[in-house]
């Protein structure tokens, strides 16, 4: 840098944000309860040890059947069972069925041995100890089977995954009651200039509020991390000396203003003094005086103090490095639509707003094959939803569609 | 509902969201800091009090000169003019300068009396008390006007806004220490079902973990609400009762499970027993057993068991009801991508990106006219920012571009 002498050279935003991916390494992991997982970053593959469901399982309140038995049954001609017993849910049936038999279960309640479907209540009727069964039903109708949701030993979430509350469900499904996860940065946030008085002092002629530090600390709140602010430090290297000390507590480190090549823009010198300067001066506007450095390991985000140039190398640079400290590069986030060719037809029923789950990759949209709403996995292992109109009875295979992505699309990156 | 026998009739997900808004009110106002005020919902319009900047001042370092004398310099042929003294930031001046004179400024010196324009410090040379001008600027160029920002009696921010970072900068810029905003529901969470087994429980066989809590309550996080799983109902009245009782201390309830209309299908009678039903059964899938209601003026949300159904059900009742019960109805969040044609020209440097903020309204782009980047409000009364890569020069007045909204947009529902 060429004090005031503007920039002799600017990094463009991409080869700028290379060079500190370059340096940014993640700061460890910890445990979390999964009652407290959302946003952060999986530390490594969570693999099931069991099979979810343990057992096949009602997916409604109706009667478990031999399904053979009700094929060819209607409202005129119902099929009449001999109904000889009940299954609660939550408990293991020691019952056994027998063609011409029915047991009646609940939504989630466990299928006696034997029978490989289940009846609707609304297709049944009982009276006297049988029931009538007014509709067939084919082999594992309305049955989530052992292992349907996930297999023991299959890999259900993958290291770098940013935890969503469908993950947080999975993961409680399967018993864990707390999560490897990378440690988040604690941030220190720090404003620079002689014109600048805290929101607590009274205001003088010629001096500015420090808007940048609640701006900041807000932007690190949103995305779920903790936010230090430190204060103002005056324009002077002594000063910014010490806040930069100070801010050595932290793992990650905010100066917003004296990041430019004026007299008094003294943050990347008093950086590059106590450790090095990896870029300073961006070809981005505006946000042009951005630089970054590390300290003691510690990266040293320096953003112009000019707020709406504050607000913008923030977004570029600080967000991108904190989730790298986190093991991951974001690519798509979710929220986003995202349009792509659907790979295989989905069928709705018109009057009904239909949810499907799909994965989107690459401007492919792939719907997940799935029997019943209670197999969670297919909002873990989809990653965006196709919401299906009332008015349209559904998509063609080759139809360009609109998804919503339902989790972060991520790069891990060590 | 009739019991046992499907439901009668399925409300249309938009009539059963809007019969919900009808019952849902806001539950009071708060102040909150600005420092803590990320995603809250202002409960009255911001007014500025004083001008934002309060007094002309430099956008860059250099010198400050009447335009005029500059006017016709170049590398060849600079203006000279005089040195009479130097402004630092933060400092208010009692200097008036005449023509022929220049003094030294810095990024937010004022500007002394007189002076109309900033050279900046790279088109010039200082030498023996004389300054002189390579480049000539026209009057205002580089300084940031009295008011320019945000002008005395003006609304900075509406009513109902869902505060960002960058309105957390502008309060500050204005003094606001904190602000007001509608207070948010604290949210119970149950569980229902003999099935049912708390994290912390020895598996039973047949028994399977509470999944629906975790996930809701990270869902609720992930939004900036509170959630306070209170456990496990049995699927028997008296437990749901005595649950229901419990969650009558915070401003929502959420019951997972036990919402259809099996035998063992509890809450909506125990909830009609001591409030009110307002829908259950909702045209959608899954989560057709939907239910919604009342007790003692609390919102209870009836979410099926099952864990996707559950999820859905939570995006598309239980998110618009929280915020609704903060006074808005979110019609656009925040990130999202939206195309729009150009209502003016933008135009943009090769080899530099620019962030442009433009206000995008019903498929129009509104480019905002700003002159410097320390121009806040900028990004307030913008809500979407344009970025203009590297290789493109601007984009012309009537070409349709993609903007990224900056805030969400809302409707303001009392």
């Amino acid at each position: 840098m060429v004090r005031d002498r503007g920039f002799k050279a600017l990094e463009a935003v991409e080869i700028a944000v290379k060079k500190m991916f370059e340096k940014l390494r993640t700061i460890g992991v910890e445990e979390v309860s999964v009652y407290g997982c959302q946003g952060r970053v999986l530390a490594k593959d969570v693999v099931a040890d069991c099979d979810v469901p343990e057992f096949d399982k009602s997916a409604m309140d109706g009667y478990a059947v031999i399904a053979e038995d009700t094929f060819g049954a209607s409202q005129n001609n119902p099929v009449i069972l001999k109904l000889v017993g009940k299954i609660e849910v939550g408990k293991i049936p020691n019952l056994r069925i027998k063609s011409g038999e029915a047991v009646r279960v609940y939504t989630g309640s466990a299928i006696p041995a034997k029978a490989n479907a289940v009846v609707m209540l609304e297709h049944t009727k009982e009276e006297n100890g049988f029931v009538q069964v007014f509709k067939g039903v084919s082999p594992y109708k309305n049955v989530v089977r052992k292992g349907e949701d996930l297999k023991k030993g299959e890999i259900v979430l993958r290291k770098g995954e940013i935890l969503q509350p469908q993950d947080a469900g999975i993961l409680a499904s399967l018993g864990f009651r707390s999560v490897e996860v990378f440690k988040k940065p604690r941030v220190a946030v720090i404003s620079t200039g002689n014109e600048l008085i805290a929101l607590e002092e009274k205001k003088e002629a010629g001096k500015i509020y420090n808007s940048n530090s609640p701006m900041i600390c807000n932007a690190l709140v949103e995305l779920g991390f903790e936010a230090f602010p430190l204060g103002i430090a005056k324009d002077n290297a002594e000063n910014v000396e010490r806040k930069l000390f100070e801010a050595l507590n932290f793992d990650a480190i905010i100066f917003t203003g004296g990041t430019s090549v004026g007299s008094y823009d003294l943050v990347p010198e008093v950086v590059s003094k106590h450790g090095e300067i990896v870029f300073h001066g961006v070809a981005m506007r505006p946000g042009m005086p951005s630089a970054f450095g590390l300290v003691e390991g510690k990266p040293v985000f320096m953003l112009p103090g000019s707020p709406t140039a504050c607000f913008l190398a923030f977004n570029t640079f600080v967000i991108p490095a904190l989730y790298r400290m986190m093991g991951v590069r974001v690519l798509e986030r979710k929220g986003s639509r995202k349009k792509g060719v659907l790979q295989a037809r989905v069928a709705s029923e018109i009057g009904i707003r239909s949810y499907v789950r799909v994965l989107w990759e690459n401007g492919k949209v792939y719907p997940m094959r799935v029997s019943g709403s209670s197999v969670l996995s297919s909002i873990v292992k989809s990653n965006a939803l196709l919401v299906v109109p009332e008015d349209v009875e559904g998509y063609e295979e080759g139809e360009e569609v609109e998804v919503i992505l339902l989790r972060d699309i991520t790069e891990v990156l060590e």
